[in-house]
């Protein structure tokens, strides 16, 4: 049975880390929230399940995987259950739990690029709580970015396997990550990126690689792959960004 | 060996999640940061294991646990490792991606928790942000404590197995996480809090069936057990509290 996907329709978001891993991979998957009502899919069927009063694995929130009747929660738990099957995970068993690690370190990011625009309340309008977006995002600019992007930058530069792929001799979906975060980084904040590849030439370097996969190009190319915007975690708003 | 946990002095902070599960289990540990600069052990070795220039598996922030030569960060990464070691973890596999995901939505809902006192910025002083601190608490405690502590009473109530404990039929790390964040609430909100027992049971149970095990304890009447306080993630300033 192929795998499910749970994830909010019409937005990158959090789902995207995963649908990169399984495109990667050439796994068949099925997008549950973009499919058809008739089909037994479409939103409705995501929020069943969360909302379910007998399920006893109910998720948080999306993103989710369905594998079969295992219902597995959080993007970094998704990937680091998916990795050895898609053959994107280290092979050492010690080394998965630095993976994890890793993906985990971007989880944190992730979460502080959404609150960039949602500093007081998710149950606010952005428009609503622009003044403290400004001064996050000046702050997430200035000292977070080079916090957690010098950071990668570090973990590739001492990788002792060579600094193409941030763990092990081998691409995991922990790079695929990688490439996601720098992707939206650059649609959000492109004053800021403008001189990323110089301050961070080994992390501008591992998302040129991977975006020239042959699965991710052609992925990126399909309609699979929406195009960022206004809704997801990753949002261009010019008054939030400023040179870096 | 013994397993070796790097974390700040001076704080319970995320380590404390790590320690509750050492702690129940009765394993010996090395709190390394607590430790005498003489034996190679405080704060300073567990920050030139963060710098090192040749560490290829360096963590991005505390905690961290070292387990040979192994490093394995972040709290729920570390709990899961350690999980099925202690007694702690379900023992089907299927089941301990769920125990992880229930984990990583606690810390979620931790780094909410911080975010409460700092929502603009961890670089800033509380008092620099106490307007939108006082923002950001409003929606963390009308919206955010009964979305995940309603979700975790939830979760109790559908154990197909009881609701003495959140997943399966035994206590897990999980059960003494979620002990520490009702513990961190009381702290932080303790008007919020007031009719915490009567709107959340079966999370308020567990919370005092936890604090009965004789090894949690003897431990929260140790000295190895710090108070909470205003460096920590949980901080009671009354300005912040509001009843819920």
């Amino acid at each position: 049975m192929a795998y499910e996907l749970y994830y909010w329709d019409g937005i990158q978001g959090r789902g995207e880390f995963v649908r990169l891993a399984l495109e990667d991979a050439g796994v068949p998957y099925v997008d549950i929230a973009r499919g058809a009502k008739k089909d037994g899919q479409g939103t409705s069927a995501m929020l069943k399940i969360i909302n379910s009063k007998i399920e006893p694995h109910i998720p948080f929130a999306p993103p989710f995987l369905k594998d079969g009747e295992l219902i597995v929660s959080h993007v970094a738990n998704i990937l680091q259950y998916l990795g050895p099957k898609l053959g994107l995970a280290p092979k050492d068993d010690g080394l998965r739990y630095v993976a994890h690690g890793l993906q985990l370190t971007i989880t944190d990011m992730v979460a502080e690029v959404h609150d960039t625009h949602h500093p007081i309340a998710t149950s606010l309008y952005y428009e609503d709580q622009k003044d403290a977006a400004k001064a996050r995002s000046k702050d997430f600019i200035e000292n977070r970015v080079p916090k957690f992007i010098g950071y990668f930058e570090r973990v590739l530069k001492q990788n002792p396997h060579g600094d193409t792929q941030i763990i092990g001799d081998a691409i995991t979906y922990v790079d695929l990550s990688i490439f996601q975060v720098v992707e939206g980084l650059h649609y959000a904040f492109p004053r800021a990126m403008k001189k990323f590849s110089k301050q961070y030439p080994r992390v501008a370097a591992l998302h040129d690689a991977v975006i020239e996969r042959p699965a991710i190009a052609a992925y990126v190319d399909s309609d699979r792959r929406l195009p960022f915007n206004e809704s997801g975690i990753f949002r261009h708003y010019p008054e939030l960004d400023q040179d870096a």
